[in-house]
């Protein structure tokens, strides 16, 4: 057959149904750590402030320390860092995450539909 | 921590980009297989006869055979059977299916946030 079937999927981490960490908060945060702003990096992910400051405080507040420290206010509208306990959280959640893809890109050769 | 984070994830077949198989299809043809009925099937998950049928087709015309025959109309208003393709593609999708569940489910003893 020439047709290629693949298999693909999501993955995330969630605590008590609820998800706290996934592709979209690791690249939050990669965008954090790259523009030291939660307000920049809101623009480049196209979502607004708010909504990227309550994914740094949902996470805040779930994990067992802050992945991001930020201030607010001053010149140039604050600054916020990744912490640690963030850049531990990325690595561990993408070494899995390209596992799952390895897994999924290995499994689709024995595909017969 | 007695905080309890776990892995979770969905998994599906495509086609050059295109969902073709996953787990609400597996359960449309179970019920199929079970009411013999694409119509009950469709009842039982919620979704039009419509909607159901389309799913049917669209998996009829992108597997190298047919998942399901159905003959419309008559008493009772028609019948539908799931085929020996579907019954292989419905046991090749679960099986792996188990193992995504099984390997997140292990993965999540070592998730450390």
């Amino acid at each position: 057959m020439s047709v290629k079937f693949k298999y693909n999927g999501t993955l995330w981490i969630e605590i008590e149904g609820e998800p706290v960490f996934g592709p979209g908060r690791v690249e939050l945060l990669e965008r954090i750590q790259q523009t030291g702003s939660i307000r920049q990096a809101a623009i480049q992910m196209g979502m607004s402030y708010r909504q990227a400051w309550q994914m740094v405080e949902h996470m805040n507040s779930h994990l067992s320390h802050p992945v991001v420290i930020s201030q607010r206010g001053g010149k140039g509208g604050g600054n916020a860092e990744v912490t640690q306990k963030g850049m531990d959280a990325i690595k561990q959640f993408k070494a899995f995450h390209l596992r799952f893809h390895q897994l999924l890109a290995e499994q689709s050769k024995d595909i017969s539909l």
